[in-house]
């Protein structure tokens, strides 16, 4: 099965936004064995999406398109669907319903220009859009699929993941998929890629991998296709053990998205607590935790420490320890994570404090200079990160270096128990 | 001018990455005036890249292409280059001493691989990549321009910055662009555009007007193009003069990426400081500012109050207010707001509580009840969002919510001083 997707709207082309739509609709077509063959972005254009259009189909079984459904002017999918098609656009009474709901839940009036938003073109079928007011619309002719969805992302990924693709692997018979997340963390991608070759290149003819490389870690997803689910399960599971033989060391947890899944996974496991104290990091290390649904079973909370004065009033970290060893210090860090744990009463507590730029480094102290620190019932750790690359990057880094940390620590200390 | 992008590599199709080059290539070449009138992403395939090729130029007069020009296997751009320029490849002194240069630096030994990456086709005008191994290469057929340029993002930009773009300035005599951005919050994009539509309609010819919503907020941007820079920055000062007369009351800030950079601006100006007091956004506030550089100049840190305990011990927060109102109501927000602020002794200090879903939602407060606070020295405000959406961008609209009301109300009392 080969796939096409085509990314519309003007603000691709001024480069306003990075064009986040396409690499996760790649994402959820690989992973049930769906070939993405190319990736066009026009501009809301009718030639130019119209044009795109004919290529995206002769391309490959599979057209997927995303934005330009929105209520404003510059919106113009819908009527070169209509066009291109042959079709005219109708008022669809589930559509209308869907986007009448939205607009109640939020106490708005529905003006004409939403309402407009439920008219579709007479020969799709509508799938209902439940995160938003446009609808996606699937197409049918001569054995090609064509699927329009909105733009906005999260809209576009609840609609891939709960309609369209299982409505794909139904419609090409696509066999079963059975794909496995592996997250390693403390090794560069290069030298794992090294260090897995062997494994990777005597992989049977059925088993993929891919890396999915993020700010300190990488993501290893093994996908198995073929007819029978349990023997492609067995042989995922074959090739797993082989792999924890050769990486074990810096394999984090699996079946897994990201690390906070497998941090939230262990301590919920081991019924343990968890504080929080920021410096360099500003907040992300909490914001990535608390991202995921149920973290205040586990979260005590959190302290951004910004400040030196915040440090020493919130965090209780001394006045000498900051004017002697400075803010980004061993000594400092330990401080923050004892503290935290101390005030907010939790079994567990990590700490940042670095130079994570453009500015604020020094030759002694360069930018990418982190310290982090994890304390536990029993004992304070810590230590020094050397991070390359900029401020983004270097705080996405340290949140996985520590959520790495907290899943390894928790998991010896309860074994020790 | 129109370009066309043609980003190639494996990996964007399989959404391991993504396409950030595209968005950059593409914001660097509005810039200066040269319409991006299509994007392409391709494998490292000779057919798909030589057909992307052709359509390219056939679209506009320059073809920028990054990717598969690494030495390894996989990387064959250089190759497909030759074959469509009937040309061949020969090895480029400069672009030698360049990787030599590079190796040298790093203390690796120059192997036979590493060398083939100075080898570039003889048609092509060579221009050296100070960043990394694979040179740029510049062709010309038929008065169209086509660039090849490595695909590490930050040797693209470099090249991009330095040598492409003025290049091509001097090679088109482009005329030039002015561009504007205005942020709205505060009301809906369809509504946003029922409002604006009389004088959306209105512009000038030479203006165009893009939408690009995010979690509760709209930037709007105007771009106009023509031969005078003065005139150009004339028509759109007139028409955003119009816009406010319109939506004014919706306009958070101008020239801005984000809110964040506006809350930033605002604070730095008046001098003021802030701190942050956070339940259901989980960090995320903090970690928004925290995001650019010089955070620390006006953020004196903030506090992560997942459980009550916290709450109470840290904020001030009283357990009765707890028990009576609960976590989510008015009167707690405002204890959070008013506690950090004294606690971490700021000017201005702002919390939010609410329900983030998808648990813990009730009929009385379902998902999507957030309360959010903002204390400033005089007075503590508090207000009541229903919010929709999956937990993520209910935790990023409550965060634009707040940073729009905190550069609203910094330049209120600062005007009324």
């Amino acid at each position: 099965m080969k796939a096409s997707i085509l990314n519309i709207g003007d603000e691709l082309l001024i480069g306003q936004v990075a064009n986040s739509n396409a690499a996760r609709t790649a994402q959820l077509l690989t992973a049930v064995g769906i070939e993405v063959v190319h990736v066009d972005v026009c501009g809301d254009d009718a030639d130019a999406i119209a044009d795109a259009m004919s290529k995206g189909i002769e391309r490959g079984d599979i057209l997927l398109m995303t934005g330009g459904l929105g209520p404003t002017k510059d919106d113009i999918t819908k009527h070169v669907l209509c066009h291109f098609f042959d079709s005219e656009l109708y008022e669809n009474a589930e559509a209308l319903a869907n986007v009448k709901r939205i607009f109640a839940a939020r106490g708005y009036e529905l003006t004409e220009v939403n309402r407009k938003q439920a008219w579709v073109p007479r020969c799709c079928t509508m799938i209902n859009n439940n995160e938003g007011t446009a609808p996606c619309m699937w197409f049918e002719r001569e054995g090609k699929v064509v699927v329009a969805m909105p733009g906005v992302p999260f809209e576009m990924e609840n609609l891939m993941q709960t309609e369209v693709v299982p409505r794909l692997c139904k419609r090409f018979h696509t066999g079963c998929i059975v794909t496995k997340n592996i997250l390693v963390q403390g090794i560069g991608e290069s030298f794992l890629s090294d260090l897995i070759e062997p494994w990777e290149v005597a992989l049977p003819e059925s088993l993929s991998l891919a890396y999915l490389p993020d700010a300190g870690m990488v993501k290893l997803r093994l996908t198995a296709k073929g007819d029978n689910r349990d023997t492609l399960q067995q042989q995922i599971a074959t090739q797993v053990t082989y792999l924890y033989s050769i990486a074990g060391q810096y394999i984090v947890g699996e079946d897994a998205d990201n690390l906070p899944e497998l941090v939230a996974r262990q301590f919920r496991k081991q019924g343990k607590t968890l504080a929080i104290a920021e410096s360099c990091t500003g907040g992300s290390i909490s914001a990535g935790l608390t991202a995921l649904a149920g973290a205040s079973e586990y979260i005590r909370g959190g302290v951004v420490a910004y400040s030196n004065e915040v440090k020493q009033s919130v965090l209780g970290v001394h006045g000498e320890t900051l004017s002697t060893h400075g803010a980004v210090s061993e000594a400092t860090v330990r401080q923050m994570a004892e503290g935290i744990r101390q005030r907010l009463q939790s079994d567990y507590a990590v700490a940042s404090s670095g130079i994570a730029g453009p500015g604020g480094g020094s030759a002694e102290k360069p930018v990418g200079t982190v310290w982090i620190s994890l304390a536990t019932p029993s004992q304070t750790y810590a230590r020094l990160l050397h991070l390359r690359g900029q401020r983004k990057q270097i705080i996405a880094h340290t949140c996985n270096a520590i959520y790495a940390w907290l899943v390894r620590q928790i998991q010896k200390d309860c074994i020790g128990q």
